[in-house]
């Protein structure tokens, strides 16, 4: 056993606890609080094989699609969770979150250091059908609790049908029926008033 | 598309979303508050495929174990988080997640249904080494992160080596170079006071 290996892991590993700790503008499905990045990213992980028979492309590599899905929201600890309808915050986003991707990967031994730097550069990318499945599933989550939550946090943020259809449109390019769907959602939020025209 | 199929998993899913509400004894690193077992359970995901390396038996099949850890602890939306040192509650435990198991993955359709309740059976049952390498994550993890903060909740519940050693002891079964780095972190932590000999 390399001793300075498995070092190198552990401290990525007691790292990786600081994701806890990053709060979402999602809320969970009984409204008692915000949810945390941890916790939606197991939360995908596992819609990403019981809904794998709605992905675009079929057969994906799932294994894949639950490693990016775990993993793809790591750099937030270093970048913070940038809500998605926060047009000032999205401009640096992208620079933000390669330096803590650099900073995080790199803390585990070069092999691994390369493979979350793969699966996450992947993921940001969308140019497999992994990938985008992927991210169809890492926007039908908020948007599922959104709805199941009476949209209170599409109110507190003031956003309009206009912008969650254009935020979500990806999920049909990685899960074309899960998007007929999504838009059956925001039609009904729309008819009860949880989310505006 | 099958809609029936699709309400039931999204019921599935959305009932999935309570496991964020079961709070364990564990602290996160920062020991700011003790972590949830959606939390826990992304945790380990991703441990499960940064230490292959150190499984008993390889290669294993990493995706099956992945699986596994990220359901393994559905049963506590219904039968509670039991703390692994409390005696009196670990008596009726199968019994109380064996109901669980059947309410929760009843609501899938039965192929998926059959296919979560065959790996949370293989992981409580320990007879495959991808479960006995789930295993040893699901304790080591805690371990960790107990250690890290300064063996807080051990002293909280008057918890002893003995009884950390005995309950965490499955660890070399399933990955014999983790049970020797998680042997030192209790030695070390005995040294260091914060767990009692």
């Amino acid at each position: 056993m390399n001793v300075n290996r498995l070092k190198m892991q552990i401290e990525f590993i007691v790292e990786m606890d600081k994701l806890k700790r990053v709060v979402r503008q999602t809320l969970l499905a009984d409204a008692s609080r915000q949810e945390n990045s941890a916790e939606h990213s197991w939360h995908i992980a596992i819609m990403a094989f019981l809904l794998q028979e709605y992905a675009e492309v079929k057969p994906l590599d799932i294994f894949r699609v639950v490693k990016m899905l775990l993993i793809h929201d790591l750099v937030e600890i270093d970048a913070g969770d940038t809500y998605c309808y926060d047009v000032t915050a999205n401009q640096n986003k992208a620079e933000r979150e390669q330096k803590a991707a650099d900073r995080l990967f790199n803390m585990l031994p070069p092999d691994q250091s390369e493979e979350l730097h793969a699966l996450w550069n992947e993921f940001e990318s969308g140019v497999t059908p992994e990938s985008r499945y992927a991210a169809a599933l890492d926007r039908l989550q908020p948007l599922l609790n959104n709805y199941i939550t009476g949209g209170k946090m599409w109110q507190k943020h003031g956003v309009k049908k206009s912008q969650v259809i254009s935020r979500n449109q990806r999920i049909e390019a990685g899960a074309p029926d899960l998007w007929k769907y999504a838009l059956e959602l925001i039609d009904d939020a729309v008819a009860g008033k949880m989310l505006s025209e």
